[in-house]
């Protein structure tokens, strides 16, 4: 840029700001940055007590890892929820998909990531151990034992390699691991369905 | 959402406030929320004082209307420059892109949008009175006369409708008003256009 246009400092140090958001580049920056400024500085506003309200308040739940603002979540504490049930998912955005199809009632482990090497992210990073603390836990009066895993990570890469560490570390325990069918989506078409989904819902046939 | 998931209130407003910058919607809200609050609380914080200090110390240039910290920005203070050229532009983004050429060398007058009546943009949102003031001005010893008008909006639709009525509101007057050439390609953005077409473009305005 020239000489007088980085002459703003306010302006440049949020634009920097902004591209420590996921999927902001510096183009993308430069436009929020002079959206917000030029016709809603009220929300620029807004946006900065969320971020420092957010920062200070959200934790995790210390049962399922989940955002929260409490110790334990509501739906850990929701006591119509089957507790032997145990749904490990790798973000509250596939747990939230898992709440809208209403077709879940137990309780979740949300790993809050999911297992990438190459990026620095192992088994502590996704609480492995806290999980297999939980399976172990004696059971109490309001939470009974584990009897089954449900593994929901996601169909990718590194969700299957995450299933399948968590699958190993489960064996010998006494529960059930399961992990979600795979199959062809709801309202597809074969014709447009990758070939790797149409096997495996052949070999998975009922 | 299912009931759980509603209650994070603080991650609920956080995600509703990142909906208002432009070109954000729900999912891309969560995600940056998630990722913020897991792997960047620092960056959070960074980012909504940079809001606060930007809402509060930006203002606009009172001779160019570009967006700056003081009363007159340091483009239209710079000695250097030839100040009988009046550069028009819709935006500080354009005003940069300007800029980074190297082949402008005189002020300018930053629009702040363009013409758009289905948004109730008209000439008094894009300070059209103001850059009219700004050409009548009587010279003074460090403001000479403007001499030359060069319209650089946009080539879109918009862009072109704002530099017609420019040109049409400058008419009688003793400037000379001048249209960046058509190097530039039609239907595209001076922020996303290379240097050297630019370039060209300002050495061959009509």
């Amino acid at each position: 840029m020239g000489s007088g246009v980085t002459q703003h400092v306010s302006l440049e140090v949020l634009v920097q700001a902004l591209r420590r958001l996921p999927g902001v580049g510096v183009r993308s920056a430069q436009r929020m940055a002079y959206h917000l400024l030029q016709h809603d500085r009220p929300g620029a506003l807004q946006l900065a007590r969320a971020l420092e309200q957010a920062a200070s308040s959200v934790r995790h739940c210390a049962l399922c890892h989940t955002f929260t603002e409490d110790e334990i979540c509501p739906t850990c504490l929701d006591p119509r929820r089957d507790r032997g049930l145990l749904c490990v998912v790798e973000s509250p955005a596939d747990q939230a998909a898992m709440e809208r199809t209403g077709a879940y009632k137990g309780l979740y482990f949300v790993l809050m990531g999911k297992l990438s090497p190459l990026d620095g992210i192992g088994p502590n990073e996704i609480g492995l151990q806290q999980l297999l603390d939980r399976v172990d836990a004696q059971p109490e009066a309001h939470m009974p034992a584990v009897r089954e895993v449900i593994l929901a990570t996601n169909f990718t890469a590194e969700g299957e390699s995450t299933a399948h560490v968590i699958t190993q570390a489960l064996k010998g325990r006494h529960v059930q691991v399961t992990r979600l069918a795979r199959g062809v989506p709801i309202g597809s078409e074969l014709e447009y369905v990758d070939l790797g989904t149409i096997a495996h819902a052949l070999v998975d046939r009922r």
